[in-house]
């Protein structure tokens, strides 16, 4: 009997976990699924993700593979890990997949929705999936700003600091604004890879864009110059979200 | 000096409370709000809702007054209180009224959503602000039956069981579903005034509409049959916002 492999496409917000990696006592996303699954296989499985979100982040569609031997067909595995995993996580699908299918190695790009809040007053609603942003922003200028991040770049600028990843080129497919309602900003970025904190730290810098803080030629040159130093502060991480991952 | 009077607009998520009235042992948001005063003005405030909202449910638009001694400007009073309020309480306005302003006996009308996720797999981000219908609904019939809420008539049939209530007459201004997204229905109902679970139990009652179990005349001879045991079960109160009020 060949192995099988699945492809799971999961939601979940982010709010109680220490991010998508599995980690010693800290609650994650990919040990309450490998919990959840092992516990309908009888046997520890190991869930390979896209890439892994930082504690805080959340996802409309994170994706996962695991192989396994198993009679268990793929939509009995998505309502079985349904019923298994917490609410705050859901598996939306779960199909067949080639056997040489792997959903980190295979990734062509990926797409996330960065929410910002801005108005005033902070919202009870809201805040658990927004950054609040209280004074006005500019948005013609964010906009003119996060044209300058399409196409290839070293995004050094933007990386994580300390980061020890020594390849800093990344493709943006397309960095724009979506309006979402008259206080809530979208920014929507897809590339084919990201840096650590990278959507975070674009985003904190188009904020001081927005802010007037900046030009939309400074955060030309904060790209260009490599330069962490250069770039604003991490934006938090409730605002995030994985949208989407190409296959 | 004469009194002074303070009107708020509030906005809260309902899920970590017990409701918006002050109860012995249990979160309100009304003791919140009135503990969070009286450690700005240093003595007992008594807070005076348009009315109940019940527990879990939430509100972008929730009116209540107050009345004290004070040098503290209305502005100031908004500031203050979000400074000490959880995150899952903020006042959106403070202003000076007149001293004959009265939050519940001035209501002309108030306004409710009810939001609904239609799809088959529940939502970690919409869990607690939505009521999760797998099945499809039939928006059309929904509509329909809407319409029969229109107008002036006894809702007896909708009010919680064994309400102690005499007059169970109100007057309908506006009743329509609002499309937010392809998978999110939202109910508005407008009125000049509600019964306990009446916004809830409508909209159990236009969901066995939607699902095709009963038709929109149905729906209307269950409004006139004033007979609660005709209606559908009440909805959970987490998809129940009230929106504003109307002096």
């Amino acid at each position: 009997m060949s192995i099988q492999n699945f492809k799971l496409t999961i939601e979940y917000d982010g709010t109680g976990y220490h991010g998508w990696q599995r980690q010693k006592n800290h609650a994650s996303i990919q040990q309450e699924i490998e919990k959840s699954l092992a516990a309908m296989v009888k046997t520890p499985v190991t869930l390979i993700g896209s890439g892994r979100t930082d504690a805080g982040v959340h996802a409309l569609g994170q994706t996962a593979n695991f192989q396994c031997h198993t009679t268990i067909p793929a939509e009995a595995f998505r309502n079985g890990l349904n019923s298994l995993l917490p609410d705050d996580i859901v598996i939306r699908e779960c199909v067949e997949v080639d056997p040489s299918f792997h959903a980190r190695y295979d990734v062509v790009s990926k797409r996330y929705h960065y929410r910002i809040l801005n108005r005033k007053i902070p919202s009870p609603i809201h805040r658990r999936y927004t950054w609040h942003v209280r004074h006005p922003l500019n948005r013609e200028t964010m906009r003119l700003a996060a044209r300058h991040l399409m196409g290839t770049h070293d995004f050094k600028a933007f990386e994580a600091a300390g980061s020890p990843r020594s390849h800093s080129v990344r493709r943006i497919l397309h960095a724009d604004f979506v309006e979402e309602k008259p206080d809530l900003l979208v920014f929507e970025i897809e590339g084919d890879g990201f840096l650590r904190y990278m959507v975070r730290n674009i985003v904190s810098t188009l904020v001081n864009v927005g802010l007037e803080k900046i030009t939309p030629d400074d955060f030309r040159q904060i790209l260009l110059s490599r330069d962490r130093t250069q770039a604003g502060a991490t934006a938090p991480p409730n605002g995030l979200f994985l949208m989407s991952v190409k296959y």
